[in-house]
């Protein structure tokens, strides 16, 4: 039983941040990003972690937006001189950047006056040309959309909130589903059974995660794929494995 | 003043892990390679998130090797099907995947008879041609470099480990140090001044996180560079920007 045709539809977060490769700031967005996207159907199919370097970022952007159906940037859109995503998105498409009007009225929200809206706060209503904005629910400085690139800022919060306000224009594929199986067994007694079920279910991802609690060797077999049907059948496979290495399995919720 | 002249020596870290792009997992080895990599003079340059894929693997290897001085991997050096970092290596620099004697001595300690060296198992002693092994404390199944490429574990504990019995044949540059100034003030103020004190400091990285507690919005203001005196400077002057604006600077401990 072969899985239904599907159109796999790939993505690309690109983080742009110093401090994330500095050590300073852990990323948060990835994994919730890669959560959701897999529930939307889309597989977020690689991550970069690039510095506040313009040449850097544009050359990134231009490569990703060509090899991904969607690209993601999140971090560099606030005020401060280091926040420099705009521009570079900008450059990256040979388009201006502009204040853009929508932009200001978004952003005058958090003032009770326009004295408030400084030369630094203004900047972050410079958009480039073309691009439709992204309304930011928490903080109001707008993210935008620029043909397949996203971007997003940085403070998962806020992140997250245009992410939500976004996701249902995503075009997505069947959604990725997932399956897991916890055996009590060392990967070095499940690796070769386990692979002949790999070689049997083509279709179905399984991967193989560690772990080790009060002294005892386990694994989490967890399956991916786009069939649930075809899911079971490896599930059932994989159970029958481990109760073959005499140990019962597990079936655990997961990600 | 100048800074001195220094050497700037490259790392990118390759991430090795679909299970890291779908959400299952969090990574956790970026943020101590980053810290670690700044107090022995290199700069983590780029990090990338790849997917369980051989050609994937193989591309991203061979682009990242010619591009930074050094390359780190996590993930992928385990006993199950999925475990083929070892493979995409040798692939990459065109060499033979080999059963390695001294890796099988190693590993062998974990064990109490040969009986117990299952085929999955032997598979953690296939280590390309050539490749120096780079040993493991916790589990002793060994990594290895390949010219400039280093191959780690990916459970934390373990690429730490293994990364700490290399620090030293790592050749660095000055060591990037590195201060923060604490300023109770929205960036949207701070912005402007900022950009001026960078203009004056080119030579010292200056960043602005945002936070907000307790209904207070503050910014930590973080400089990096080499020369610990030209550090002092810029943060003398960002001090005094921030008294400058009617707030007392914190000077804050930072990573």
């Amino acid at each position: 039983m072969a899985s239904p045709k599907y159109t796999l539809v790939t993505a690309c977060l690109v983080i742009i941040g110093s401090e994330v490769l500095s050590g300073r700031t852990r990323d948060a967005n990835l994994q919730y990003l890669g959560q959701r996207l897999n529930q939307r159907g889309i597989r977020l199919t690689e991550a970069r972690v690039i510095p506040d370097v313009p040449d850097v970022i544009v050359a990134t952007l231009n490569e990703c937006r060509a090899k991904f159906d969607y690209v993601f940037t999140t971090g560099g859109i606030g005020p401060t001189h280091d926040d420099i995503t705009a521009a570079c998105v900008a450059r990256a498409f040979g388009v201006a950047l502009e204040r853009n009007a929508e932009a200001r009225r978004m952003l005058r929200r958090n003032y009770q006056s326009d004295a408030e809206l400084t030369e630094a706060r203004l900047k972050m209503t410079e958009i480039p040309a073309g691009a439709s904005l992204i309304e930011n629910p928490v903080s109001h400085a707008p993210g935008f959309r620029m043909e397949n690139v996203f971007v997003f800022a940085g403070i998962p919060r806020i992140m997250q909130a245009m992410f939500e306000v976004i996701v249902d224009t995503l075009e997505g594929g069947a959604p990725v589903l997932s399956k897991a199986v916890t055996a009590r067994l060392p990967e070095g007694i499940l690796g070769g059974p386990l692979a002949d079920i790999q070689k049997r279910f083509p279709d179905v991802e399984i991967g193989s995660y560690p772990f080790s609690r009060d002294g005892m060797h386990g694994a989490s077999l967890v399956m991916r794929g786009t069939d649930a049907a075809r899911l079971e059948e490896t599930a059932a496979a994989i159970r029958q494995m481990v109760r073959d290495l005499g140990c019962e399995p597990i079936d655990a919720d997961m990600a």
